[in-house]
């Protein structure tokens, strides 16, 4: 009857695992796996994987009932599955354990829909939840309990939209996407011009945001809509939790962005870009491709493709490293300075006796 | 019928806008503006603006069908809307073309409302919206649909509340307030009193948040009510997304505060502050008028009015310059102190020579 | 009929106040007491307290009617209650005077409830609130309208979900825990491979979140689902707005983490640890009992039970201090590094002349 029901298998043996993954068996297929688990917090009946020879020594005490190991550990006394990638192995039987969040079949009937929506086929909408009017689902896309979707919003195919999720009048939402809940797609750009009273008036925002395929938004962001034409996340972008994205702003194909990060109005960023934890950029700059800059950095001009850059200001990361060293020696070199001025003086003094 | 319908026209000649404007027009009043765009954006049909002379190049390229300049540019040979302030100009154009979120007339039927509310003409709330009871709304405001409003909540006339926004029981809101998606405006302070095994009491908040006329408060933010009294927002304030205002906070008129700021309790703003991004205040402080700090500072003490500081902690802007120079320039630093070791040993052991 | 009319009385006498704290009355136990405030702010009619030295000059000036005070305290003329900790004593009058955020008794017949519920004595569920199935919810909890609980979530007694608040699928809730406005429990954790083609694959994420007894959770947090197992927060810790708390994480008993804090992915905390405003740590370090770390500080490491550490990469507290002072000297320093120069300079010269 419910969807858990009909796709959720609650074990499956060895033998399927490793025929599902392509990987060599080693030991019994018959052994029923019905969970996933940590090296350490695996137990019996449950699946864990090894990646390399750093946890090599918790593979061997680990009561997993079996292992996913690259080739280099087929000679471990579990049960084993053999294969190349066994992190990738690992997240592909993660999504037979997956539950996805349970929804009804159809459109609940304390949902709100809008006059003249589009819906494909298979399009799911959780108990009240609010869809507005002239806006077009994908097919089998689902929009959770509790969310907001605006006016003239276009989503595509197979999308999630978790609870409590809000999405803003015009925004575009391409396929395979996934919102979390809390998170805001559409909120006004920041922008006021200074009156001659020296107030603040506000500047409209008239533009959307859009949001290309396989993209991943975290709980809680809040990406803004452009002051005119669009904020742009490309493809295959994944957006952790509580990440602010000004107006305007162009996040390229692939890039990460880890919790916390803001990037201010009109920044543009290039593809395989990673932000780690809470970085902020200044507007209007641009980082090029494979840009990785280090937790906790503030930027304020642009940086070129293939660069590392930390710090508040940035600065290349090698550097930033050699500048730590030296700060934490500046007690150090305080003292070395005053033992030279003792030296000099003396030499000074004894110059004066000649 | 509808709001948009009534209110939105699709296009403005050059003329009307010249007249709404009082600008100067240089070229065809019957030019049809159907939209807005920067000068690298806009296509025919659209409007573009120029404030000054760092963007000329851009303006003689843009394909824009008319250009808002200052009269310095009179000579550009666009259709031309020649005025003093063109992005204030701009900002005004843009309202006429900005589509308020759609709200129907009236309140919406599947909208939770409590006993005891008084609304104002024309107040509008939308769809699995919530208000409480012993609510006050001013004419004209809409409380969009999803929205949370407690109970014993009086907002001003003319306001904006998003969908999904939050404001909870007692808070005081102004006139031309705008409150964004995911706010939360009343949440609980953050204070706790020790106990003698160690753990944490809660002190109840007992206070409200007041937020007064023209404040923008923006997605995602959290404002925490007061210990006791009011934590309280100014008039004109503009607060960017997922800032925090602890309680007890007064931030004064006409503040900037640029998104992921956070401003610990009981710290006061005065006027004109302007707070970049991701900065932290310590609880307890004042912070003067005119004060701007530096995005990602980290502000422990007090700052008088008119200071611009940086840094963490946040020493006066020019220092924090100088400062910076100084820590690159630390390996070399390095360097010339190792020289002058070298340079007086040797000079020690010709004194001992001699 | 409403539970605020039940329970809360509009005024008490500082009688009844002396006796409920155990506290010494000096002056007249007649007098009614209608709220609470600050020294500076409480008027006729309002409780005030004082916990020591630093705030005496205030006392003396106070329009408080009653002053809450220490033994040291109690030559002070105004009417006062004598007990050994006025800051818990206020805190807890403070809940005399408290207004719970009013909920009707049951369940609001405009709230979502799954099938399969068992709900204790004494649940309220407020308006548009939506409960999923399989759940369980303690006596005396409260979920406010406007609330998201998924499915096979279980909440124990005394809670109190505040409106907006979204607990997802299979998440586990203590005794007497507060979620407030906007918090997001059970979002997927942050963990993706790279295919061979450098896009990134979603790893599920099939772990729940568990929060102990006794736990507060700030507005707009959101805490992510553990990959495998648990995130887990354990009793006593109270968590301000904002912050952000990976998968896997483990938070010990009794900390305090300050607004905009973010922790990275399967670290742990010990007890009592205290992280300032907008510190980050990064992913799989320890922290030990008790440790304190600044704020805005940037934690790379694990750190040892007991330390202070402060800065970006964090240091030992005190040689952060260190650090800062010699940090601004650089100028200086600079300056007789050129001196010493200039002198050894002189001496080199002086001794080519001999």
């Amino acid at each position: 009857m419910t969807e858990q029901g009909a796709k959720i298998k609650e074990f499956h043996s060895t033998g399927e695992l490793a025929s599902f993954l392509g990987a060599t068996l080693k030991g019994s297929p018959e052994i029923q796996i019905t969970g996933l688990g940590t090296l350490e917090e695996a137990g019996p009946g449950q699946l864990s994987f090894l990646t390399g020879a750093r946890y090599a020594h918790l593979a061997s005490q680990s009561n997993a009932s079996a292992l996913i190991v690259p080739p280099s550990f087929a000679h471990l006394e579990h049960t084993l599955l053999i294969c190349s990638q066994p992190d990738l192995a690992m997240a592909r039987v993660a999504h037979l354990f997956s539950k996805p969040l349970f929804l009804n079949e159809g459109i609940d009937k304390s949902a709100h829909i809008g006059s003249n929506c589009e819906f494909g086929s298979g399009v799911r909408i959780g108990p009240l939840a609010h869809v507005g009017s002239n806006c077009r689902l994908g097919s089998s896309t689902r929009i959770c309990g509790s969310c907001y979707v605006g006016n003239d919003v276009c989503i595509g195919d197979d999308c999630m939209i978790y609870p409590s999720a809000t999405i803003l009048d015009g925004c575009q939402i391409g396929n395979r996407v996934i919102i979390h809940s809390g998170a805001v797609v559409g909120s006004d750009g920041f922008g006021f011009v200074q009156d001659d009273k020296g107030r603040h008036q506000k500047i409209p925002q008239i533009g959307v945001v859009q949001i290309d395929d396989d993209v991943e938004i975290g709980a809680n962001c809040t990406i803004d809509r452009a002051r005119f034409g669009k904020t742009w996340i490309q493809r295959g972008t994944k957006i952790d939790n509580l990440v602010q994205i000004a107006h305007n702003v162009v996040v390229g194909e692939d890039c990460i962005l880890i919790s916390q990060v803001g990037i201010s109005g009109s920044t543009k960023l290039g593809n395989h870009v990673i932000l780690a934890g809470q970085v902020g950029l200044v507007g209007h700059i641009e980082i090029g491709d494979r840009v990785r800059i280090g937790a906790k950095s503030g930027v304020p001009h642009s940086v070129k493709a293939g660069e590392d850059v930390s710090g508040i200001p940035a600065i290349p990361h090698k550097e930033f490293l050699k500048m730590l060293v030296h700060m934490r020696r500046l007690p150090e070199f305080r003292e070395e300075l005053r033992q030279l001025k003792a030296k000099i003086n003396e030499l000074e003094k004894a110059k004066h006796r000649d």
